[in-house]
């Protein structure tokens, strides 16, 4: 069977950016290279709906939280971290290793954070420097409520919103400036239809003038030289220039189906693929699960591997299973980026017939008659 | 007029390159990345001409430059760093910032260093825990005695020797063991034939002991992490994908040619345009010129942008100008990676086209014919 990649990044790039990425190299430091960045720098503040900068790093999402931790802050700041899952705990311990003091705020694993319970965090630490909440946690499909967390932290001078937005920009309408987030961080391989090796951030006022005062070594991730080059359209040291060809492309195809309908579009194909694990007598996992991507409960009686195993091997397809703790008791079905509605419908066959296979109980096609009139509104 | 990259990295890409390059991602957590990955360390490996395990990052150079002051220092260590160049120089810069104590041996831009001046700076300072040394110095063509200073640190426990091998690895004949590298760093735009966004570093035992001892933060850059990762073929986060399916095609491209060949090749062109220049009046920058490119000396008389913007605007072909100190007074043309000896004569063709127009005096077609014995020797 034809190869299928159907897992919460990387996701599957389209032809028309695969195609530009295989031109042949620019030379970064010409004006052909800052003609392609300008274009990126303005669609990236498009994307991000924001007037903030929104800068590009060569690295992964990780790399950017590095950046994150380097140029906002000095070691022996407070911060609080908002946890819940795999990368609510990365940051942490990133935290941890950069000499910050880091207050940890964790919801159970699949659950939404408790914004009480940060409220409270905020009320005992006043000298707080910022709250870290993950957007889209991938690691358990939960949504947490970071606006809620932003209209706390907006008014407090000295304290900012850093938002885990890897699996959320480019899926949902996330805001910097309504949402209350000083740097809101992506990475490329998700929404936006690229290769991993990029990460954006964009970064408030706020943000900028912590900036300033920060005391922590940093050099390849010097936010401040970054934004001095990247507002000559330029970077500080040699970018993936392939990459940003691919981006521009990737942009523009979002700007061509605009950001309304591709929000409107992950919304569209979550909530089928919710109604149709119910169908098939399957639970979700998070208790506000994300638009991103659907985590399921692994059905009781099946191998622990047994869905994930069975789409490999027998359907040449890769979904993702669970992570760490989880690992064996969900799997992971991605709606992020470059997919639509009959890949939903794809997802939903295929797995049928894996559960099938693997003897769990449901009715033949009640995925597939539970999910189209939700994705029936996506044909134009 | 075609467009033509003669640059010192970016570098040419070649077509087999880009197109697999152009391939449907693959998800990295499978083992058909695995496979891919697993056949690249080999790969580097026998590019690096060594035992040492070599790590890759997703970064430019300077990344893994970081990575190296991250890893195998603490705040406060002594490092001897040979300078002579804007590469030279930006480690030293970049030493300070994670706070080590740099013992500067610079040498004039174009010179290269001084071994009698690092063997003063190991004896003044025995508690030296590296010596950092640019082996190709791409900012001024100038090649540094790495070998000689590699023979001054290899026995010294607990000192080891850096050497940045940007514009060497994969051009000239440099090896880890022989030559007393403890860390040897290169990025993928170079000689390797691939865009910008991966860069490259083997690790010496030596270099290893000094890791585990290094109160360093880092998390990113975290070499262990890394390594025990890609021990499994894996990484520790997610990795530039298409970058790493094009490095498995370029290696084995490389691995066709064989690298007595390549070395050869890279010699044959380097020798070539140094005797071309000289042909048209022209002076060589450095006093040790490297393999990978070819710095030569604007004329007298001539505007200082003159070259680089005439070969920009009437040839469509990009060299590289001068830096900082340089700007204007030197141009540089490279013969590194995907780069043949037709290639040097379309160079210096259109070298002397620009340089006629400019009023520069010398004999039509004395470079081409002060270059053809020398390129005819890779004429198979």
């Amino acid at each position: 069977m034809k190869y299928r990649l159907l897992a919460p990044g990387p996701t599957p790039v389209p032809d028309r950016v695969l195609s530009v990425m295989a031109r042949s190299i620019y030379h970064h430091r010409t004006p052909a290279f800052e003609k392609i960045f300008a274009d990126c720098r303005k669609k990236l503040q498009w994307l991000y709906q924001t007037e903030h900068e929104v800068l590009t790093l060569s690295c992964s999402g990780t790399g950017a939280f590095e950046a994150v931790f380097q140029n906002f802050f000095s070691p022996g700041d407070v911060i609080i971290n908002v946890g819940g899952g795999k990368f609510g705990e990365r940051w942490g311990q990133m935290a941890r290793v950069f000499g910050l003091e880091v207050v940890s705020v964790d919801a159970p694993w699949g659950q939404a954070a408790d914004v009480d319970k940060v409220a409270h965090a905020l009320t005992q630490h006043p000298e707080a420097k910022a709250v870290i909440c993950v957007a889209s946690e991938t690691s358990t499909g939960a949504r947490h409520p970071y606006e809620a967390i932003g209209a706390l932290v907006k008014e407090k001078t000295g304290c900012l919103l850093v938002v885990d937005g890897i699996t959320a920009v480019g899926v949902w309408d996330i805001k910097p400036e309504r949402d209350g987030i000083d740097v809101l961080v992506t990475g490329s391989q998700k929404a936006l239809m690229l290769p991993p090796g990029l990460a954006f951030l964009s970064v408030s006022d706020k943000a900028w003038r912590l900036q300033e005062k920060s005391k922590m070594p940093r050099y390849y991730f010097d936010l401040a030289k970054e934004r001095k080059a990247q507002n000559t359209n330029q970077t500080a040291y040699t970018p993936a220039v392939s990459l940003m060809v691919g981006l521009q492309e990737s942009l523009a195809m979002m700007q061509e189906e605009g950001l309304a309908k591709i929000f409107a579009r992950h919304a569209r194909m979550a909530k089928a693929t919710r109604v149709a694990m119910k169908a098939l007598n399957l639970e979700l996992f998070p208790a506000t699960p994300a638009d991103s991507l659907t985590s399921v409960c692994m059905p009781a009686g099946l191998k622990p591997n047994a869905i994930y195993a069975g789409l490999r091997d027998r359907a040449n397809i890769t979904i993702a299973g669970g992570q760490d703790q989880l690992k064996g008791k969900i799997f992971r079905v991605a709606h992020m980026g470059y997919f639509d509605e009959l890949d939903v419908f794809t997802l939903l066959s295929a797995l049928e017939v894996i559960l099938l296979q693997e003897g769990h109980a449901f009715t033949p096609g009640a995925s597939i008659a539970a999910a189209m009139p939700i994705l029936a509104e996506g044909f134009a």
